[in-house]
């Protein structure tokens, strides 16, 4: 393919993101969250365009847009490429989306190829829990984790989930067929990466070696609220200034542990006021790495410290875990092609982590999965400012098209697939 | 006077204190704020037990008790007694007034004694600033520096302190009257620690050499909101983990100064996410010390300190200030009688600064003023929980009556008095 035609596509690919963005539960704002109505206009819009190109779509019963292009042996392996078309509140037009539309320009590049494969193309509908406080709906019902329970959770407007869906014109019931059965080999995920590592390094693709475990809890410190001017310093058991040392520890743990991320990102301090010394503070805490091991021992030592500086204080401490969620690495041969192919596109390849979940996360319980980042300016997402380079979206392409010839070669994936 | 008859009058300033505690706004707990229905109950109760040992009694304008006890001399000078009968929500018994209580049990015990100099026991309507957010109405009044803007304030439920003051069936016009013109030559307040220094003595009865400077600030540190996954430790400009260092750095300085207390008792992350670095974190500054140089320099240092931190941390950080109230010392003379008679009364006087703002530091500013603390269990004020021994209530009544011997034999108290 010539590279003014990816030039092309990339531009085009441009133009798609910021057309679905026009569709939008808020005026002003961009925000679609899980089975809103302005869904159901990205899916035709999405369809339009995929239907010129040979494939049969459909949306599953949990609003997944599933697009399929059959290879000539039908029960061949199939290849999934996709991401969310979901947003947060006030988003940006290319987290989650860039992923589906760019998978849509890749078969266009690819047109005319004779692939060893199918391809479903998928946008999911869900990912960002923003509507119901669940993440990676869409991706879970694909994988057969879809929760029956989820179905009577409810929005902040009172609709449950199973509503939501027959609401969409779905039914509930057919959840089960949203499952993959095939022989599906690979899951292939493009992503802006969402932070500043690749814009510092000046390389515009990278490869995610694992998604990172997260670990969500919240420490309280509980001390004696008193009066600020009558309460000499020696006597107090002020719980904020205990909660303050403990949130600098964090940092502390975080910065000498290569590839660790800490955060404290709300604290708050009881009764609250002026002049009175702090009975309670609370702090939550974020804490990430790829290895489990380190995730868990850090959280541990935390804890420790988090308990002797409220023995020291005469404070006490309790926690409550949130979140406890293991890393997730992706496949070590899909990323070894990843790396190959940004490579065949001219670029350096950047083995990074993701400190975010994604629906790579899910698919890779089940099917080898990987994903390739695109630099993001300022590391800038969840945001309107949040943005892409269109000659980085030509790189994505170039290197899609070198990995999708790769695979089709590919004689380890035959193998895999004869193995399933 | 015998030593029972001081303990039976200690008997009856404990219930007293508790009968005043039931005419409150809210049911089931003690709130009585400036010029409230029940602040009525309160006036007419003190009246009875007032009336007997022959004193007039009038309500000013602001609404403060004001009971005098004639001298012989009619035009002599004037010695004024009292303590604030108002109270926080959730209030104890003996905050303010048992000052009240205590000047009418002093009364009943020198009954009949003849003393040149006449006496004003005042019964403060405002001091604890809960109604309208401006503490010290009541003494203001007295001293004549009650501010005429103040009328048209409104409370929660939109009601002018003008409004409040007809409602009480008082004139707003006659508050100039309301201010002391006498040669009133001392003004004495018993009042509770409200802080744990006595306990820790074990010592009934404190002096107060002066009430504290109070410096009130917000320190916010302003960085860049990001997110937790993505966003690797040495490229964070994180708002809370510099404001968190500066919190404990607030707690060392206080901790390295002696007589310096500083607090630091609200604090808010914003957005306040547990995934998200904050962009921005509030903090605020309680800082009190009884000398005004040691406090100005504190602020001075501590904010040096929160320019340094935000600079490190490639931060901005920015201040306003609230309350920067000079240091109040207590009359000199005054607190050597009262040391002289809480020696009298048998026991080892204390001096100590108090933390805490009172009527006495405003009637200081026109009127020789001194303060007599008594031992506060626990340190416990500002809550159902607060008392006082009746023992420390005895010691304090025969203090106050050698004080008021004192007082009548004191050349100085008349010299003073005609200098004015």
């Amino acid at each position: 393919m010539l590279t003014t035609d990816v030039a092309n596509l990339a531009e085009q690919v441009m133009v798609r993101c910021r057309e679905l963005a026009s569709f939008s539960e808020d005026a002003g704002s961009l925000r679609r969250t899980f089975l809103s109505a302005p869904m159901h206009h990205v899916h035709r819009t999405i369809a339009d365009w995929l239907k010129p190109l040979g494939a049969t779509i459909r949306i599953d019963a949990v609003g997944n847009l599933r697009a399929l292009f059959p290879s000539d042996a039908t029960d061949g392996p199939r290849l999934l490429i996709g991401s969310h078309l979901d947003t947060v509140p006030n988003a940006g037009c290319y987290d989650g989306i860039l992923g589906v539309v760019l998978a849509v320009a890749l078969l266009e590049a690819l047109r005319g190829t004779d692939l060893p494969f199918s391809i479903e193309v998928i946008g999911f509908s869900e990912e960002e829990g923003v509507r119901f406080g669940t993440p990676f709906i869409g991706s879970r019902a694909l994988v057969g984790r879809f929760d029956p329970e989820l179905l009577e959770k409810n929005d902040s407007s009172g609709v449950s989930v199973r509503r939501a869906i027959e609401g969409f014109g779905l039914d509930p019931g057919e959840i089960p067929q949203a499952e993959i059965t095939d022989h599906a080999f690979a899951y292939l995920e493009f992503h802006i990466e969402q932070g500043p590592v690749l814009e510092r390094l000046g390389r515009p693709l990278g490869v995610v070696e694992a998604i990172v475990g997260q670990s969500r809890m919240e420490v309280t410190f509980i001390g004696r609220s008193n009066h600020a001017g009558t309460t000499p310093m020696d006597v107090r058991k002020d719980a904020l200034a205990g909660a303050a040392e403990w949130i600098t520890n964090v940092e502390h743990v975080a910065r000498a542990t290569p590839g660790l991320v800490a955060t404290v990102g709300f604290v708050s301090a009881s009764p609250g006021a002026i002049n009175i010394i702090a009975g309670e503070a609370r702090a939550t805490l974020d804490l990430r790495h790829q290895d489990d091991d380190v995730r868990n021992r850090s959280v541990r030592d935390l804890l420790d410290q988090a308990e002797q500086i409220a023995s020291r204080r005469s404070l006490s401490v309790r926690w409550v875990t949130h979140v406890n969620q293991a890393a997730v690495p992706m496949d070590s041969s899909l990323k070894s092609e990843v790396e190959a192919a940004i490579r065949d596109a001219g670029c350096e390849p950047h083995r990074m982590v993701s400190g975010a979940g994604h629906d790579a996360m899910i698919l890779a319980g089940k099917i080898p999965a990987a994903m390739i980042f695109l630099r993001t300016p300022g590391g800038i997402s969840h945001d309107p400012a949040e943005n892409v380079q269109t000659g980085d979206v030509a790189k994505a392409l170039e290197c899609g098209i070198h990995l999708l010839q790769r695979l089709a070669s590919s004689e380890k994936i035959h193998a895999r697939t004869q193995r399933e």
